[in-house]
């Protein structure tokens, strides 16, 4: 389905549009894109600093100017405003639970790998948490955000031993969430699966062969 | 309104579990409080991680025995549960904004106090992030900490300037995080509103004489 009133700017290289991309591919919905270019830093120009104050990728722009910044609320609007698909959870509960699963994915997988990049990378120095505020990389966050990392694919591999997808029974945004991560820290890191995690792998080679996957 | 088959482990001193507290108290809800000793370790306890692993608190608990962490988490199962009084918004739009700015409120403010005091307080050695693995404090972060707390404060006074409550023109979450967000700071860093921040010392001194507050 085309979506003729939204817009979502983003960037085909930040993990975190990729989770809005693969969200809007589950749902089968189509939006225009504006691509902002980060290797210009296109984040930074005052045009952009209007449309989102934080600076960052993506933000979702409605019909009447409003702009929604941050992944999890991008996720929330597209599913109440298309609710078919869920990838939210249906009853109070799988909501809650899909909230606090994607949310453990993101606090304890994503966020380690990305403040590990942030705070390592020589084109991020001064820039080692994102947002409107420029801060000094920290090199002691880089050692304990390997640790993270690893602590983060133990969990997720006891999850998952029980579990088929994050949340329980139903792929949701938690996977999403999950398997941008390891990417992200296998490309940016080469943090991938460790071996043995044979129920994460499992989970993985299901999940990353859906045709959202490509988004 | 008694509810009678939640159970909610928290702690009175937990700045987390004011938060649901407040929620609870705005929408008039009264649940059963189990408390958890955080002055003993109890949320180390084997009994306490079966029904957080993460072991912390708040959890939700309801009466099918499903446990449900993560303040954003058990904000929406009280939501859905209890529609009255709504605290996330009520069209697909204010919802998505009170998520962004309830988000911006945590990640921005409560997560930056949260470092500052875990990666300063000696009794918090080995203890740098909640959950359930422990890491060594890094002491750069509690300079950075306090940075990103008056930057924190900049950015709030911008938004109140403009705008009643946080989220726009109705008390949402995202008010009851930033409040709880302040008084953490000024009890545990004493870094409390800056003087000249109008808006926001406006927009506190109406939202703390809520009776949701004193929860």
């Amino acid at each position: 389905m085309s979506v003729d009133n939204l817009k979502l700017y983003e960037s085909s290289g930040s993990p975190n549009s990729r989770r809005v991309r693969i969200f809007l591919a589950e749902k089968g919905i189509c939006v225009a894109r504006v691509p902002v270019d980060l290797g210009v830093k296109e984040q930074f120009s005052d045009a952009y600093a209007r449309i989102n104050p934080r600076r960052v990728v993506p933000t979702l722009v409605l019909e009447d100017g409003t702009a929604i910044g941050e992944v999890p609320a991008i996720f929330r609007y597209l599913e109440e405003a298309y609710p078919n698909t869920p990838l939210l959870g249906t009853t109070a509960k799988d909501k809650a639970l899909v909230v606090m699963w994607e949310r453990r994915m993101e606090l304890e997988g994503f966020a380690a790998v990305m403040e590990t990049v942030r705070n390592k990378v020589p084109g991020l120095k001064g820039r080692a948490i994102a947002g409107a505020h420029d801060y000094d990389q920290i090199p002691a966050i880089v050692d304990r955000g390997r640790q993270r990392i690893l602590d983060f694919y133990a969990d997720l591999e006891a999850r998952l031993a029980t579990e088929p997808f994050v949340a329980g029974d139903r792929f949701s945004a938690a996977d999403i969430t999950a398997l941008v991560t390891i990417d992200f820290a296998t490309r940016a890191l080469e943090l991938g699966i460790p071996d043995g995690n044979d129920a994460t792998r499992l989970w993985y080679d299901k999940v990353a062969a859906r045709s959202s996957a490509a988004a």
